[in-house]
């Protein structure tokens, strides 16, 4: 009994959780996973109001193995585990990155849940950092399940936005290929795209420099995702921006144009998009930094800084989207 | 029963794969998982001679609950595991990305192995391509054991070098920062540096371009894992290359001066190490390119190039290493 491998299922669902960094606002990412009957099944959290990453791994598990109906609603998925499981999780593993909720929110707690279908064991990567949350580890111990809580930094960075969320968060986002031409976001994949207009779905406010703004006439909305479009702030010396630029005629939305970044302040969850200029001035401000890395060289005006950060995640699809710090 | 769940296994164990890439030469990167007593245990091969991707991760499961002697080689293990096995596999999935090889070569089989423990089921990412490989599938199927064929195109791509090198493989390698700049490798970490001189232990053939050679001086020798040195092709127009160069003075290393690549027939295994115009100039010939990508702006000469590849796999440490095709 010498060797612990859990190591391997949390490359796995911290890979998983990543898919949805961000998309989850206000909630954390989290990815999950339950090994049952010697095969393993994984959920993540998707979006906030939809079953937690627990639920989804816990139901696609007992789903493989039973007949049952078609339920997408954390409470309706909670209540028919908690009435069919029939033991069916006692000798199951289950693997979480983030302690399980021990309060009943939108969504009912997870943490009781585990408590009724009573795995052998779990697995927690980071304690829930939030204060007056927490309490799962406790319930799950109470009820005799074996709990490991493994403190891997690679959890913590997972819901590093999410902590920064109680109060606020900022990210750069930049595109680019791989030798660092930089084009108006023409240059990324159709999955790119779409991911951006998931992000600007999810987020309060964009910042976009007014150059930027002159030059690509954007409209900086959430269309190709049917999303909501956020407010925007033109971060400017001068106004002399034209109001035909269709981002100004997007319903439910505010226009800022600002020589100053305080407005930054009223809000929760900010992305940055913009060129050199804006980068350089505010790359030590940000919290996090995103690069779309297309794999393409272009012989085009090459992006200019001089900067260093750690790379947090890399997902990876036509395209590569790297999270950094 | 409507869910099967192999794919979340092959996204670990094809990740696990990559990191072996190319040292396994001139074996195939191959990736493997059991699942056994509801845990998960991995295991890739990760050098030509050592235990196959399956033997690690079978042996890893079985000491995970036995007591059992410390063995490194093949030999050993598959007889330790044909002898004390005693059913502990019998409920057991297994996964491996490439089909278990079923002839007695420097290493005992392990199509042969597997019938003997007799998991419940394997699970095989793509079929053995070589001609007169194979027939591992057969052996399985003939013992009773459960044998799902998946054509995973992601386990094709992962053996593709290893089909080549039955003629000949070459890529080039690149070092660049986020925004493109290349600095003769200095920009590198030293994880990515082990890695390339890993890499130059294996290699047959090394092709740099005279310019760099003249500019950067270099040494191209696998020092830092304490490997052999590779023949170094030095392409250039003409001569004129000065032989207090480091690179002459390494031991046991061919070293050619050519206006040709010719020399490349003579060799199976190659990469290309070279600026801009050696990567211009023969970009649509190599198989592959391979891009250490580190997480940093510099304000230096960036790489000029139009070109545009499909990334097969990335391998995330300090920096990012992207294979592309
Ligand atoms: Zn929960
Ligand atoms: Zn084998």
């Amino acid at each position: 009994m010498r060797i612990e491998k859990w190591g391997y299922v949390f490359d796995l669902i911290i890979n998983e959780a990543w898919k949805y960094q961000f998309l989850t606002y206000p909630n954390p990412a989290v990815g999950a996973a339950v090994i049952v009957k010697n095969q393993i099944f994984t959920g993540v959290h998707k979006k906030a109001g939809e079953p937690h990453a627990e639920v989804h791994a816990l139901w696609e598990a007992y789903r493989a193995f039973h007949d049952a109906p078609e339920l997408y609603t954390s409470k309706e998925i909670h209540e028919y585990l908690k009435k069919h499981h029939n033991g069916f999780f006692n000798d199951a593993n289950v693997y979480v990155t983030l302690e399980p909720c021990a309060h009943e929110g939108k969504t009912p707690s997870c943490a009781y849940l585990l408590k009724e279908l009573k795995p052998k064991s779990v697995s927690i990567g980071w304690p829930d950092p939030i204060k007056g949350h927490g309490g799962g580890v406790e319930i799950l111990k109470n009820s005799g399940i074996d709990v490991k809580i493994l403190n891997d930094k690679r959890c913590f960075h997972l819901i590093e936005p999410f902590i920064k969320w109680q109060n606020r968060f900022v990210f750069y986002k930049l595109a680019l290929t791989m030798n660092g031409a930089i084009t108006g976001g023409y240059i990324s994949s159709d999955e790119s795209l779409d991911w951006v207009h998931n992000i600007r779905d999810k987020i309060d406010l964009l910042v976009i420099g007014g150059n930027t703004v002159r030059i690509d006439r954007p409209t900086l909305d959430a269309r190709r995702v049917n999303g909501k479009a956020p407010d925007v702030l033109i971060y400017s010396k001068n106004d002399g921006i034209e109001r035909d630029i269709p981002l100004f005629n997007v319903k439910n939305r505010k226009v800022f144009i600002e020589d100053s970044l305080e407005k930054l302040e009223d809000y929760k969850f900010i992305m940055i998009e913009g060129g050199e200029r804006l980068y350089n001035e505010i790359k030590h401000m940000v919290d996090w930094k995103v690069f779309i890395v297309s794999p393409k060289f272009a012989n085009r005006f090459n992006f200019r800084s001089e900067d260093e950060f750690e790379i947090l995640h890399t997902n990876q699809s036509s395209d590569l989207i790297v999270f950094g710090r």
